[in-house]
């Protein structure tokens, strides 16, 4: 099967509007007056996921992380472009099954593959996916804006995928704890997709977690000229991250490495406080867990707090580069 | 230098409407009624650039595949997403170099980072464009819609970045062949973005020579379900690429060999015969080189021609899989 057979039989039934099938080199993008709001992100193997991951996870972790900036934006998914570069031999049933995967997230997620590219590394796979999404009527929700007073939310759990990566590096962990829930965490994150009509809705700012909630609250501090207050002990985690972080001697320390490992794909934001009632109904609507956090005050960069004292942890997150 | 630092102190100088300076993780797509048509190409070194190109062509050949694309489809250029997987340890002056050659490219096309995303591999240097651009008042010109009768045309010249190729595999020359001006054809294409304009009033269908002009006009004949029949004697050659082609025994095949190369990044499309010659004084205008080297004919697949005689190549293109 080459390249051109590849496109046809597997990749364009997953097109939509816009595509005109892959048979071209080109989409087409029809948004509304509000505009689009596109992101991309890059994965490389044995950085964004392990080489054992199987294809299927590959495939809806590089989507994922995608629609999560969406989701932080208070955008509604709606279609996306795939450039892979396969490693030079990858079988072709490990692209069945990215393929695979994609398409199961397609259907939960509601989106429809627009277009992309397909080559070949002699280095390790590469998937790089551009999202578009609608945003809501205030237009895309930035990490500029927050405003003393607001109160800081995070969605979901945190910690979880950074654990992982100890776990799939054979670190010890303590008794009790469930591996298996860490590694499906990493692999394959849970963004809080419908929750992005609730920060169109209530945010001031808001940004999804990839590189720890320090670092991306730092984020929020510096474009939005505040500072951004976390209470570490408020840090909502799973069940095995708690089973954890109780093994660990350093407290401050591990909730301080839980909250800047990174790979979260939750939705850190802040909104005024009146609000706070309505955030809690309409999460708890959409079966989607928000905690509150912290708070933004006059200031700048972060203040890290446990037990009501002050920390400062030397790393923030997770940096690329 | 940080990831953080690089993005604030030399990729936000690029950025442009919609692009909020680069401090968010997403970005705002605004166009109008039209639409806008977008493509995406993954470029890996040692596959698309050798690993010892300049890194400010590295940054213009990975630009300009994309502008190619937007021009085939008669679409102006307005801005692109940059994803970079650079090499682990690539020196700070390299990624500077990179940068000023996409601050060269932008300045000569009138296009703007809207935004992207920087990561590292342990692999070849991989770059992920993803351009925009906005189409002619008849929409995105495609693959599909060539009719018998209609002129196929092709703007510059060919042959030349896969002649460039062997230059660079040390294979011997015959005497008199510029190796420079074949290099710098593969190294930094010249796609003629000025011709989307003309391409959006006149053509039926169009692509860019990517494949080589034999593989891009068979995909035309099998999306428009037409055949394309190409002279191969029309085929436009610069002067070093005429040297090389007269220092060869067998021209059939050398003459097929400069057409199914590949990297030209002109393009290739079809249009009405009355449209002709107002194609020429157009092309002429902008100071394009536009060359007449086939017909639409009713049928399909492709029919080759060499001194009126048809000749069956081996291989009509490249394929990056």
């Amino acid at each position: 099967m080459d390249e051109f057979d590849f496109i046809r039989e597997l990749l364009a039934p997953l097109a939509g509007e816009g595509a005109f099938g892959l048979t071209d080199d080109a989409a087409m993008l029809r948004p509304d007056e509000n505009g689009l709001v596109v992101t991309a992100d890059m994965l490389v193997e044995g950085r964004h996921f392990t080489p054992h991951c199987p294809p299927d996870s590959v495939a809806k972790k590089s989507l994922r992380v995608n629609l999560s900036d969406l989701a932080a934006k208070g955008a509604r998914p709606v279609c996306y472009l795939l450039s892979i570069a396969w490693r030079t031999g990858q079988d072709l049933d490990w692209k069945r099954a990215f393929v695979r995967g994609l398409k199961e997230d397609q259907d939960r997620y509601g989106v429809y593959l627009l277009g992309g590219d397909t080559t070949v590394t002699d280095g390790p796979l590469t998937v790089s996916i551009t999202a578009f999404g609608a945003p809501g009527p205030r237009g895309m929700i930035r990490r500029a804006g927050a405003q003393p007073g607001d109160c800081v939310f995070v969605t979901g759990e945190i910690g979880g995928a950074g654990l992982a990566l100890r776990v799939l590096a054979d670190e010890p962990m303590p008794a009790g704890v469930d591996r298996a829930a860490l590694v499906a965490a990493y692999r394959e994150p849970e963004p809080p997709v419908p929750f992005a009509s609730v920060v169109a809705a209530h945010a001031h700012v808001a940004i999804d977690v990839s590189d720890g909630v320090l670092a991306d609250a730092a984020h929020i501090a510096e474009v939005s000229g505040v500072q951004v207050e976390i209470d570490l002990e408020r840090l909502p985690l799973a069940p095995a991250t708690r089973t954890w972080l109780e093994g660990q001697q350093d407290r401050d320390a591990a909730l301080a490495a839980l909250a800047s490992a990174g790979d979260d794909y939750q939705i850190l934001f802040a909104a005024p406080e009146e609000a706070a009632e309505t955030l809690v109904e309409e999460a708890s609507a959409l079966g989607v867990r928000l905690t509150r956090i912290g708070r933004i005050v006059a200031g700048k960069g972060l203040k890290i707090i446990v037990d009501s004292r002050e920390i400062r942890p030397d790393r923030l997150g997770f940096t690329h580069f």
